[in-house]
């Protein structure tokens, strides 16, 4: 069985704007969908803002190992439900990879804790993604950097926390540079940024920035089992303590009692 | 001016408990308040959760420098209106030390973007909290541990991000460990979690622990200037890029729109 | 082909000391490497001080994926070549295992660039090492904890820098606490601590330390191509930049010259 | 008393070539010791190269707090046992500035424990340092980036571990970009790395270049009594333990005996 990957889309700029479809005729969900097929170890379907339950009930997402995230315009219309169920499924160990404007997606701001503020600047100007790290798997079979004629700028300073690592640095032609690929881990799931991908320059046709995708779906892949209850803080009682252990002092709860949240 | 220091508790533990009330009379906050205030160089007040506004009012969250976090089994009442407000201000620089039993609080689970979780026990036991990084400003003049007759036991797994800095790790005579002095940075403002300090013991009256809590308030105060714009995503337009550039390639925005969110 | 894993052992109290021949016959190296073999994945040979060039001459090196490395009382005897070699591999990508006593061995403070001292007694007390990262890699298939019977102590502070993560936190029956296992990376190669294992104690022979050391082996593999250059630091004349670029100002280089170092 | 910083100095260029000797013709350490007497709080003294011992006796760096450090051409002929010296202070608490091409000095090798190396061009091109991180006190007071007429290039890949913090992101005229502020800690000792400042350029008068070496100076002071045992692993004897406990075992060491290093 392969990498069970859903590419998430909200799926309006292709169906509002003729130059957006023009790029993505099927939706940039179904250009992302194609480049993670050609890896043959990848199990690859996509999912929208439209659909019932934007296309990711419970079911669904319980047996999703990695997810992509592209939206923009419409952030506010995701649920706020189906943000509490994908945080929570990647605290189980689920990946995540959030795409550009996904910086200020429900569910990135969520997982950081932070505002995910930027500088930017739609001027289809030049973009360099410089790989700072050329060992990390993210980078595999790239060069030094990966050039973008026209792309949306955005500048620091990018209100993250200090990543894990960095994977990339970009630099943009009106003089600008962000940090454009970042990696987090948020319980036992992985989380990689990347920032390259306006919706009206067809930066998901570029090869590199497929092979980017590509290689981060397999890093973000925790192939353990779903740590189902990342989320309890059970009470270890006294007597089941590893170390002989006799109970001293006053006490709130009564034995077995579950803690307060 | 000193620095502007409110400690917050729930206040209800005291006032429904006896042996609580008995061993902080004026509530926990007070004992806190009064062990601050021996640094002649903080400015120190309360506010509780039944207070209007929980006593954080916008105006008064607007001139607090630090602000103590101390919350058990109310965490559900707190507004979520007033834990944006909070959040806001640590983005904007306001440091935020979060105590014991808060480590469940909404604003500290807004802020890490984890469950939080972790194991628990309230059997009395002997706490051990190791100093391992002892030129850390929160350690100055505390000896190698701080040793805690009674605790309530919080044990690892952890769920928070990995943190900037690991100033405490506590050995529990039960046979587990904890990570019970970390450091987070979110935008601005500097974030101290510090475990010990359970309701049913004399912990915050050990001068220790109060030695901590003073050096806590001075290492996440952040003399800068509140970041009041930290959340926004300005645009840059392409005439006031600091490198000339002449706009290329489609557009979704006109000129000067604000960006979606 | 598989994994390509050298176990690195000084090899001395195996000859000198009869309690720990007579835990470890063949030596701790074949010790660990018999249990890295229940790998098939693993091609697994192993080295020791009084080999030449202690075993790992260039050519070896320039084939290894991954090197174990267990010291202890001939940190010393260690040829100061041999640890630039080694440094140098793991720059290039070469995983790095150190174990124990190993804290204190050249190649480890050379990579860590601090002192890596800390508190220690060898009493036999039990030892109790949490995994705080389950989701990690290298703590697959074990429980919340790698209980050991007789271990000596090692305890904080212990002076290394802060980790990329944390993955163990020991608890020691005299008091003690300790981060006992963290990973790094420097340059391509990661780099792993372990400390469980000490020669007077059949620690090696625990299977949770046979798993952690599997593990250890396939986190630590880079499958990149080796980074032969990864301490040149090349110039990028003017004419080869990737932005059209009029050379200004004074220079000390003429054009093509080598750096300083 | 103020803070007792050292600026260190290999003072070569500046008396070898005319055009270093016309930009600081006492030396760039005269330069940047004058820019830091600016700060009353400072005490500043400077030290080269050609004095004996560097200008760094044992008792001279026993009473430094902060230590600057500038060296391009000559960092081979610095003495091997002054490098330790420093690594030790710096594990004792003093703060140490590595500028510009200190990248390849020994101290600073040896303590991030990697090549430190980097892509490098010397066009007199445009650089712009971009704060990442307005809220840090190494940035204080200056506005979103700091404007280099002429500069030399640093390129990506920089090999350093991941630091503790960015404060610096430089956006190169040629195309590339550099981590060009970053903070570290090994021991007590806190490290800042600032890239710009270059030789045959007036990167030295600039004054927000001046503002950054001010804040780093009181930033990388380590108020706490110099902690002189920091590589020490003293033996801590089970009778002094801080639980009770039994030796059980066999044991190399006899009782009180020194460890191996």
């Amino acid at each position: 069985m392969g990498i069970r990957t859903v590419v998430w889309n909200e799926f309006l700029h292709e169906r509002e704007n003729d130059v957006v479809r023009g790029l993505y005729p099927g939706g940039i969900h179904e250009t992302i969908a194609a480049a993670l097929r050609a890896d043959a170890g990848l199990e690859v379907s996509t999912a929208t803002l439209p659909e019932p339950e934007h296309g990711l009930p419970a079911e669904r997402l319980g047996r999703t190992d990695v997810l992509l995230w592209w939206g923009h315009k419409a952030h506010g219309q995701v649920d706020d439900a189906v943000v509490e169920r994908v945080a929570q499924r990647v605290f189980e160990g689920m990946g995540l990879i959030v795409l550009h404007s996904g910086h200020f997606s429900k569910i990135f701001k969520r997982l950081m804790g932070t505002p995910c503020s930027l500088r930017w600047r739609e001027a289809g100007e030049r973009e360099r993604a410089w790989v700072v790290n050329p060992s990390h798997p993210i980078a595999r079979g790239l060069g030094p950097a990966i050039e973008i004629a026209n792309s949306e700028m955005y500048g620091e300073p990018f209100l993250v926390p200090e990543p894990l690592e960095t994977v990339f640095l970009s630099w943009f032609e009106g003089g600008e540079v962000f940090r454009s690929g970042l990696t987090y881990q948020r319980g036992a799931g992985r989380i990689f940024y990347f920032e390259p991908g306006h919706e009206t320059y067809p930066i998901y046709h570029d090869p590199d920035v497929q092979t980017v995708l590509r290689n981060a779906v397999r890093w973000a892949h925790n192939p353990a089992p779903a740590w189902v209850d990342v989320s309890d803080a059970p009470n270890v009682p006294y007597d089941k303590a590893r170390e002989t252990l006799e109970p001293k002092g006053a006490s709130l709860h009564k034995a077995g009692e579950a803690g307060y949240r």
